[in-house]
């Protein structure tokens, strides 16, 4: 059998780049996204098969066959999805058999097949069910075990069809078992391997600057690598792709890259291997044995939640309190009214007390107090919107306090401040040393 | 001003259809989505204007291109998002400029602007930004208030291209003024309406065999409403739309259909306009003058994030406490270690007691409580994953409590446990009674 495969690749033309085509005017609402095309994406990187654009269209013939020919034009693979149900408004089989000028013919093997489904459960099959039959001249059908709809797989002039129902419980299993046969020996021994660096405390423009020199270089070896960045919530990211047959070598290679660019980032490279914030605290909590508290005022909680987000984060979370109220921090967490008064609830003081306060009564190693304003009220000229003040106690009692000047709205504001609460829990663990750059 | 509109109108061609294209790498991969493509198929549609299709495109500069001049001869409008930033990456003004063969322009202004907002951080703008300031010969740049790159409206050979920046936060306020000009002046009378259900406490089949007798008859009337029926993360989504061009008549028919499937829904529809059920209960608290305060274990302090995302609501949280360990249970909200050995900290004896003791300490007016087993660990035969309890305690210090099963992962028994809390409290204020159906 792999003999043969490797046979049909010769014959065949290697597929290296897809577009996907998700039909359902559903998807083109304002409620629904097409989720499919993560998964084909992840399925077909895994092969080497770069998807080069992604499309949802409606239950309209005309569009979907303009944009389907004007696929074929673009890519060696095109993945149709949804458009295979029984009713009128289901047009894929119909639009490809346009573009590619093939007939459409009923497999009576198929209506035998969906008709059984209907009789299994004491239904007659209604006749519309038959269009599910109508199958492309020369095309594979793909049983589909958990619909009615079967796919189709076509190759038509070099290029590669493949017609997937959208349920993605029908859609999983047929690109599996294609990804392991008529698909996979059609790729190219080349493979794509992935890394990334993810950093926080920095802005994109000033990342670009610090790694452009580095990566630009990338771009002029052989084979390339392909460095992206991305500006996320509360954090920066570095993605980089490389395409290779080498397995070892592109690994190697990407690690040396990776290592390159952490390197000129310094302290601010929170994550090499995709974790979240949460997840890398999480996991040195867990093996240094610490366990963390925290007292959130503006976050809301924010902060635990994402900490607890994490499976089994029971280990090293103990609670804490969410001190919305001056009562709350008054009464709960002990701060003097004194320095309420003098300070403010969103002053250094004030942080370092609720950290010192809640650490003492969930008899947790660590304490972290958030306060701040998220805004959009409750800013002055002395202290604006996206002032917030993070204040870390390690299991020394060492206190240390640092003053934020977020950018953004409310949800923004309160997000950056979980991050670099999460951020300093991070550098002191790793650094002993919550603050400095 | 709206009488050189309407001239305008009759000057430019009316946009009826439009297509998305959503630039970025990495919108291509496997985590992430375009979730813009959802907002300005909404904006465009209350404007009468169709999405006939939505297309995703990598940072290469060829498949920008030939995607837009295809969009470009398929629809009246074409919206490009992403691609806007100062890096190498960023090809958008690049493409549409090959595309239309116009020249781009540094604008002085645009630079001055964006050095302005480094300047204010007290940063240098980094010599990269200035490819922010190329505009498209003939092209009116659209303001961003909320970052660096500015958007670009152009008219050429009859149709629309409008670029905007990628971030939510800052694609928004620019399309929503765009709506209320530009775009507004060169579309037809027709208008699409909208109005949604959200329901809680029901499945998605329920809701359908409830309502589906009700709206199939809307289907046949003239003009029909569409009712589109969606599952989300704890809720199930009713949304009808309606084509006219008779705004008044639209609402009244849409108001009435809205109150015809609300009626047949009864206590389990939390929302009529759209709002989170965050939103719904602190206006609810608000208007009672009432205040809150929950103990949250499994959810981690998700409850007290959601309440207080919504602007304002330090008029009503007063906070709270994650009790995440056992210690935190008996020490800070001095729930009884008898109870604890006895009942278990999942159980409804010890609800009650948290609920009771959070609202005390925090002199709040309602206190509610969450404790259960979000998994993937801890479930045990006779209370397996998923199994959450949930008590309030009212301003007359009665308690309230309810056992819940829920179905699904760590984060969907999370996010529907703070969901059935949040739900517990709004009938209690809604019908003094959190629990019967």
């Amino acid at each position: 059998m792999a003999r043969s495969g490797v046979d049909r690749v010769s014959a065949s033309r290697v597929l290296r780049t897809a577009q996907v085509l998700a039909v359902g005017s559903e998807l083109l609402g304002t409620t629904r996204l097409d989720t499919n095309s993560l998964f084909i994406t992840d399925k077909l990187s895994s092969l080497g098969i770069i998807v080069r654009s992604k499309t949802v269209v409606g239950d309209d013939r005309d569009t979907i066959t303009d944009h389907c020919a004007q696929a074929l034009a673009r890519v060696d693979l095109v993945v149709l999805t949804g458009g295979l149900g029984p009713t009128d408004d289901d047009l894929t089989r119909d639009a490809v058999a346009l573009v590619t000028g093939l007939p459409l013919e009923e497999d009576p093997t198929i209506t035998e097949t969906i008709r059984g489904r209907f009789e299994r459960r004491g239904m007659r099959m209604p006749e519309i069910n038959r269009r599910q039959a109508m199958v492309l001249r020369g095309a594979t059908v793909l049983d589909n075990p958990n619909g009615t709809a079967p796919g189709q797989f076509l190759e038509h002039q070099g290029r590669v069809l493949i017609l997937l129902p959208g349920p993605p419980r029908e859609l999983r299993p047929m690109l599996n078992s294609l990804c392991e046969g008529s698909l996979k020996e059609r790729t190219a021994d080349e493979r794509i391997y992935r890394t990334s660096l993810f950093i926080t405390g920095r802005s994109e423009s000033h990342v670009e600057e610090t790694v452009q020199p580095i990566y630009s270089r990338w771009r002029e070896e052989t084979p390339p690598i392909e460095t992206t960045i991305l500006a996320a919530p509360g954090q920066v990211e570095l993605h980089m792709i490389l395409s290779s047959s080498n397995g070892a070598a592109a690994t190697a290679r990407l690690r040396a890259a990776s290592g390159e660019l952490a390197a000129a980032l310094g302290r601010h490279v929170f994550s090499t291997d995709g974790r979240s914030m949460e997840d890398v605290v999480g996991t040195l909590l867990l093996e240094r044995g610490l366990t963390i508290s925290a007292a959130e005022s503006c976050t809301g909680g924010l902060m635990m939640t994402r900490l607890t987000d994490i499976a089994g984060s029971s280990a090293y979370v103990l609670g804490g309190v969410v001190c919305y109220s001056n009562e709350m921090k008054r009464d709960v967490l002990k701060v003097a009214e004194s320095d309420l008064r003098d300070h403010g609830a969103v002053s250094e003081p004030v942080a370092v007390a609720l950290a010192e306060q809640v650490k003492s009564i969930a008899g947790a190693d660590i304490g972290v107090s958030i306060t701040g304003i998220a805004g959009p009220g409750g800013g002055s000229p002395q202290k604006p919107v996206g002032t917030v003040v993070i204040a870390v106690v390690d299991s020394s009692n060492v206190a240390r306090v640092r003053t934020f000047q977020f950018i953004g709205d409310r949800a923004q504001v309160r997000f950056q401040a979980s991050q670099a609460a999460l951020e300093m829990v991070r550098r002191q663990l790793v650094y002993n040393d919550p603050i400095s750059n």
